[in-house]
């Protein structure tokens, strides 16, 4: 008998979503407390916790609720404006030539990897490319919140990944684009692929530039009276603004909400938004990743054939991504690692797939099996991370209640 | 060309809802420091910036977004958590009588005075009986905040209104579903009101006792290796639970999460889960008050009719709950303050408002009359108050950087 509940707009859906919030958010922090008792980063908690509650097993919580779905959305844009803080462009300028290359191999390899595989398959030239397509993602959130885990996020290495993860959201996007007017029958031209590229690339330039600008006159200006939790809210919602005009520019809302961390971060505000986005993060990100892991419907994986093509996709995922890791010969450090944080196709993949089921060119078979690379590749990097670089020296060590602890709660 | 956006659920939607939060957030955090910067409540100007932020005037926030919505709800539940947490129930037993008296007048006389003042100008008895409700209604939240602002939440007299509104909550509840029978022609008997009234006594007792038995050992075992982010998260979320269950029980979603934090407050880790909830409530809780703000249409106060109806039911409005602060005549202390901290009617008014407007009892024009008595009962307090009260000398003073600096910031 909820008696407001026959005024108030949408009550019994408000119900549904306080329940799935506190069903995904105590799920989240217990699993994710878990791991790291057993020096495990805490988002492979937060991920399990995911597929324990979605649809396909208990059922708790549905990732397609739209104000769920927009809350694990806003998880997103924090998370990448709190990268954006923390990193340092210089040394991902060092690192550029680098990640460039990471990019376009870990691109080009799994797209064409993948492709080969479903032909193999006896599958058509439509559906092959759009597998081929979903291969081709990184889920730089993954990858940033395990090396944030693990205090490493300042490492060369994890320079080159996270640029490179960046390019790649860059280069997706077009991809999804092309084989979006693809899949509609429509003809695709250079001029347009180019038009695209342009815009992505030109949005940050344009972004970093202005913002520079803008931004450090504003914030000493509003620093001479605001509180230093209002100071951290309205950089947080110049990031919101900022997504949704890359978005609008024909990028996407991650590209703009890290772009405006990249312009904080050479502020002396950036140590202070930090802390107080950080605080909000922590109701906000472990619902994406709750979410991630909801969405992967473990039922559908009992099939042999769904099987035997999705563990074929795995290892070409794999290959593909540590490949890229190798390209750029003439970095120092570890390689294997840059390839291996290059794997996780998180959410990013599962939109590829996504679109392939909802235009018809995927049935629920291939999608399973795109499912299940996507749950592994996301799954596997945490594992093998952990032990290819072990817990950071740097900040984690140096400093247990500031910065380290913030980035790892995150 | 939101590329993305052809295949996100609802991504336009998304796009809308993250320009709303950025305006709203923004609007909120420069309107509520310039108010602290003129030493007023920083509540004032987060519902000033909802009006202004609004459908009636700039129109870039919708407070009936479902998401939006959901978030302002949200912030309405980490609040009455937070008051919760910083109520001590041995303070409110000792003005338990003087709680149960304020609320009692507070209803019976506002409800009196308003069907009167409608049947004076020729009103049909079942809009009276409507208008006379909305009257009766307490928005302990803002009153709380107000109270919190000035730091003056631990004195007899916000005490003793909270104690009150809290009873007028439950109160509220069961005058909102018998008038609700009533205008849906059924008939209700006194059993069917009792039922309700026990339950929401019942619900609050009920889970005091149980939340005293289980929450202690269950808190004592999780922070032997959570942290203390995960554990006001999880204690955040224990409040979610508890507040659909209330509401389930036919209860209100805010007696649940209010209940909630009474339990916490009890144990040793109430101060740690106030510090995490806090800085998550400063993300939610200005969405609620801007929410309420944007809720008023201002163009609908144009007309003489409705500036006359609306000006006297405003009187009424305030006066009936003057009285009320002045009924428990055993009480010492500042009265008048009592009953100017029971005026506001913010989102309780305005949902009674709204359940008669969508029932068709009230026209516009009337519906325009109760948003004038509740836009001027919820902004008159917070100005008056602070002229009652003052800054308080006890929390705020006393530890600028702590639990002052929380409840000020919430």
């Amino acid at each position: 008998m909820p008696l407001l509940g026959a005024f108030a707009p949408e009550s019994g859906s408000f119900e549904a979503l306080v329940l799935m919030l506190a069903a995904a958010l105590v799920g989240a922090k217990l699993l994710g407390e878990l791991c790291e008792r057993w020096r495990q980063p805490a988002v492979l908690g937060e991920m399990v916790a995911g597929v324990l509650l979605g649809p396909s097993v208990a059922g708790l919580v549905d990732p397609n609720h739209p104000s769920l779905h927009a809350m694990a959305e806003i998880g997103v844009m924090i998370l990448l404006f709190h990268i954006g803080l923390e990193t340092q462009l210089r040394k991902l300028a060092q690192v550029g030539s680098a990640a460039t290359v990471v990019a376009l191999v870990g691109v080009a390899v799994p797209l064409g990897l993948g492709f080969g595989v479903a032909e193999l398959f006896g599958l058509a030239q439509l559906p092959a490319l759009v597998i081929g397509a979903a291969l081709t993602a990184t889920s730089v959130g993954i990858t940033a919140r395990v090396l944030a885990d693990l205090g490493r996020l300042q490492d060369p290495e994890s320079q080159v990944v996270l640029g490179a993860a960046v390019l790649d959201d860059v280069i997706g996007l077009i991809i999804l684009a092309v084989v979006t007017a693809i899949v509609a029958g429509g003809t695709v031209t250079a001029v347009e692929v180019g038009g695209i590229t342009l815009v992505a690339f030109g949005f940050i330039g344009a972004a970093l530039v202005l913002g520079r600008l803008v931004v450090p006159p504003l914030f000493d200006r509003l620093a001479r009276f605001a509180k230093e939790s209002s100071l951290a809210m309205i950089a947080l919602m110049t990031a919101f603004a900022l997504a949704v005009l890359a978005q609008r520019a024909g990028s996407a809302l991650i590209i703009g909400a890290f772009t405006a961390g990249l312009v904080f971060a050479s502020t002396p505000y950036a140590k202070r938004i930090d802390d107080g986005v950080s605080r909000v993060g922590q109701f906000f990100v472990p619902l994406f990743f709750v979410s991630v892991g909801a969405s992967v419907n473990v039922r559908t994986l009992g099939d042999s054939q769904v099987l035997q093509l999705g563990a074929l996709l795995c290892v070409v995922a794999i290959l593909g991504k540590v490949v890229a890791g190798f390209a750029p010969w003439w970095f120092r450090g570890n390689k294997l690692a840059i390839g291996v944080g290059m794997v996780p196709r998180g959410e990013v993949g599962l939109i590829f797939a996504q679109m392939g089921l909802t235009s018809g060119v995927l049935d629920d078979r291939l999608f399973a099996a795109l499912a299940m690379m996507v749950l592994v590749t996301t799954f596997l990097p945490p594992l093998v991370l952990k032990r290819l670089l072990g817990e950071g020296k740097g900040e984690k060590g140096e400093d247990a209640g500031g910065a380290a602890e913030l980035v790892t709660e995150i």
